[in-house]
């Protein structure tokens, strides 16, 4: 029997990283190690030594961070599983994004320099940094009055978050920056140039994050230049025109770096990947019709089909941009398990929290057994799941949250099962929208902590939208996702394999226990889904656009 | 200088009774006392020994109470002022409305003899007892089909909680009750039967809860015959068409009653009336366009006028209702501390039960200091206070609280925030309902516990409204206008008033603080008010029906 080959794959996510260790050959894991990032999320003051950030919409990260996650977490990993590096053949990763950071030509970040340490646009844009919403306003307004086709592929809307708007932040408020700035660059690609030594820029953030496409590459300089005269060689001067397909090979590992983590220089780097997006092959989706849900602080919806369509609030339709052969469309929902969260934090009374502990189970399971004994519609309660804006299908961060039927009855597990019960129509909106668009949803696979945690959201989630929900087999789905790219780039010669297709059939699997829909709870829904989808419209669209006037006037008062 | 002359106030409440001797010169507060009933609010099961109640929705009381309340709070009363019961000129009182029960032709309450003690039906049924809606939407019904004109005077709707109803439930629930009832009465006016041993009925509860009026008398006998043969003689056979004014004088005291209290016989006993009406001279109101309010759990609003108007969702117009020689208006929100006391039990986390207690303070409290914090508009939150129905200017207890504008840094304090200005915007939308219909709302006095323990939400509502707010003097309001009435009732030549008029002018009185409105702050309110306006409309009256629908298919799933 030959020496079992095993896959590294490493998930940065946004309080930190997380590595695992699984063979080759079946996907099992042998080991896993979190580190949580120092600096964790900048939102007030930078590390260097205090300086103030302008605003509270601003988030950061400290890139030595990503460094020390690899330098911790990989040789934690072998020492658990009792391997020899020599027999690791792959390492992918996936990251969140867009996050990105301005470099020197040899990759060094700018916060990272003298020069510019104290300066806030010289650091790690974290995807929910928020603070470029002007920068992204005249994107958008810019693309419309331009007529700039490739508007309509993002659902008509370029969000605050994703790459260009960020960039041009960097423009506007720090020139000095912008100018030092050698490259601007995905911390998805720049973790791979860490690892490989090479400079990539990898096919899915270029086409979610920074509008790229295989067929009209990026937006004209034209467009750039409108935006502003000295970003009309952006692309050129500081990014790269050449994309590596996903499960390509960015290289090796270098000397140095192979060194550091007890690995072999042989050893493939797969090319950058998003967070979401390698979790799909590692929920054992490879083919269209089957949608993959990652269910957490937020919900985000994968979906691939075999033609291009433009779905309303779609976060993007990429052409390979998840599974190749395919147009990948993702949406999403801006906050889910964060609601959950919030209510917790601030609607949940002492004798609860006592209750919890006495019986040593959280407040949320505590709120779910009692929210598991109403029946659907026995609440009266309604709520619009937008606590953090609505990401699809209204693209609208300015949306808040919403719930009616409250009377002097109400108990806190009814509202906490009517904010499970938003989120699973705002997934059920999600579908129907892209089905009405011609995109087919026949299939839903979830991963994430939620389905890890809750039974009664997985349910109601299946009764809301009358689906089975099937589980990821694996409860790090993002890791597993970046091992099995990690094993695709070394190949079938090194004990990986040539497709993901080949991957996720030999790596991937689903759970046994799945969530089918019960008819009649389903039959309820429809009528509750109704006037949810009603108030949607009222408040989102129609006439009462209460919400964004009540948050218009917040400073006037 | 004459032996001081003495009134005494006695104000029948939902949970208690409570006795105010006051100096009937002017109006001092010498002595009061409290007596909690020993049956409470009856909901769930009769003091009989355990019968059941067959709906949540029963709210019933046992007599016994009120005659306990008198026997342990008039000489306590006496003692703690050390005065002699002859001093005590006059005693008045008032009730809860309409609270009603059955009786024999003795006065004898039918719930008091073993025949009926185990039937729900022959007990006193509570104005809040919700279980005759089958019987009002009758009443509404037929009236609506006869054409009957007094519709009008209701806004188009008689309550459930109303006399009819009421009697009507004995009918159709408990016939050989409604046959074995020589007597109807409210409570109001059978604790003036237990204290003058004359039946005497008020003209404020026939008039605001048993549909009569001056010019047209009690419905007509076709009309009651159309809701049940049997009722068609209701009213020579069970009720009273002779119908006391108020401050009008019953009797003395039976020389029984006057024993067991320590008073003398002489003592003059006003005639009954409502707990509300009573508080509008004691805050010295004797005239029109001077609204009261009430603000306790919920808040009644009372104002009066020269002319009969018809006003939307009004509870009722009385001629000499509330004040002799003037219409009487009365509308209603039903529900108001009664919301932040729901807020407080189910919405409001450990940690600041914690800091209340280490504090020292109620939670209350403790939110209503964070609250003030916040300027009008700055939580971006707005509410629908309609956790208990909407009384006025809707009329319809179907409809539920709503919330909208919450984001994940949503504070409980400004929830507590918003629901306070919800309420004063549903106080806003009743005085320009009023205003609207020719009703003149030029001054506002208050009393009742709200305006004793809130700053914050007094000015809220002296901002939203953009009116002073007055504050009545006395903390015992309604106590003191029922001693009012007792002074009244034994007139000038015995130390007491002819008229209302002159006991408020020497008995009540306004403190010097009021609260006057911010200018600024009015107008962001008026936008506010624009948008909980548009709510109002959207989900009371218009297309947005969802809390109706949801409500109806509770019972569903």
């Amino acid at each position: 029997m030959p020496e079992p080959k095993f896959a590294l794959g490493i998930d940065f996510g946004t309080e930190s990283a997380r590595a695992l260790l699984v063979n080759a050959a079946d996907g099992s894991e042998v080991a896993t190690a979190v580190y949580e990032y120092s600096s964790g999320v900048i939102t007030e003051a930078l590390p260097d030594g205090g300086t103030q950030l302008p605003a509270h919409d601003w988030a950061l990260q400290d890139p030595e961070d990503y460094l020390r996650a690899l330098e911790q977490t990989v040789p934690a990993c072998l020492k658990e599983a009792g391997i020899d590096g020599d027999q690791v053949i792959g390492i992918g990763t996936d990251f969140t994004a867009c996050t990105m950071l301005p470099t020197l030509a040899d990759g060094t970040p700018l916060c990272m320099t003298d020069a510019f340490r104290a300066e806030p646009n010289a650091w790690v844009k974290l995807w929910k940094h928020h603070a470029a919403q002007p920068e992204a306003d005249r994107v958008n307004e810019t693309a419309r009055k331009m007529g700039e086709a490739w508007l309509e592929r993002y659902g008509g809307k370029i969000s605050s978050e994703w790459f260009f708007p960020k960039a041009l932040q960097i423009l506007d408020e720090a020139p000095e920056v912008y100018q030092a700035a050698d490259r601007l660059i995905e911390a998805a690609d720049w973790i791979i140039w860490q690892l490989s030594g090479n400079e990539t820029r990898n096919l899915c953030t270029a086409g979610y994050k920074a509008i790229w496409s295989k067929r009209d590459g990026f937006p004209r300089k034209a467009f750039l230049e409108a935006l502003h005269p000295d970003f009309a060689e952006v692309i050129d001067e500081k990014m790269s025109r050449s994309i590596l397909a996903l499960g390509g090979r960015a290289g090796g590992l270098t000397e140095e770096m192979a060194d550091r983590l007890g690995l072999s220089p042989n050893t493939a780097v797969a090319a950058g990947n998003v967070d979401a997006h390698v979790a799909v092959p590692a929920c054992t989706v490879t083919g269209p019709g089957k949608m993959v849900m990652i269910m957490g602080t937020s919900i985000c919806h994968m979906v691939c089909g075999t033609q291009e369509k433009h779905v309303p609030g779609q976060c993007g339709v990429v052409e390979d941009g998840i599974l190749p052969g395919l147009y990948g469309f993702e949406a999403g929902q801006s906050a889910v398990g964060d609601i959950f969260a919030w209510f917790v934090r601030t609607s949940v009374p002492a004798a609860y929290e006592a209750e919890a502990e006495k019986r040593n189970i959280s407040v949320h399971e505590l709120l779910t057994q009692r929210a598991a004994a109403y029946r659907p519609a026995e609440t009266g309660l309604l709520a619009l799941d937008w606590w953090n804006g609505n990401r699809s299908v209204l693209v609208d961060a300015d949306l808040t949250g919403l719930m009616l039927g409250m009377h002097l009855g109400t108990k806190p597990e009814e509202m906490y099962r009517a904010i499970i019960e938003a989120t699973a129509f705002g997934t059920y909106k999600i579908i129907r929208t892209f089905e009405s668009c011609g995109v087919a949803v026949e299939e839903i696979y979830c991963c994430g902590g939620l389905p890890e945690r809750n039974d009664l959201l997985m349910q109601i989630y299946s009764d809301v939208t009358g689906r089975e929900f099937k589980i990821a087999r694996s409860a790090q789905t993002c890791a597993l996702g970046s091992a099995m790219h990690g094993a695709v780039a070394a190949g079938k010669d090194a004990g990986g394999y040539d497709t993901i297709e080949e991957a996720a059939a030999r790596m991937a699997g689903i759970r046994d226990k799945t969530y089918k829909p019960d008819a009649a709870a389903h039959e309820v829904y429809e009528k509750i889904y109704a006037e949810y989808d009603a108030l949607h419209e009222y408040f989102g669209r129609g006439a009462g656009g209460a919400m964004k006037r009540l948050k218009a006037m917040k400073g006037v008062g």
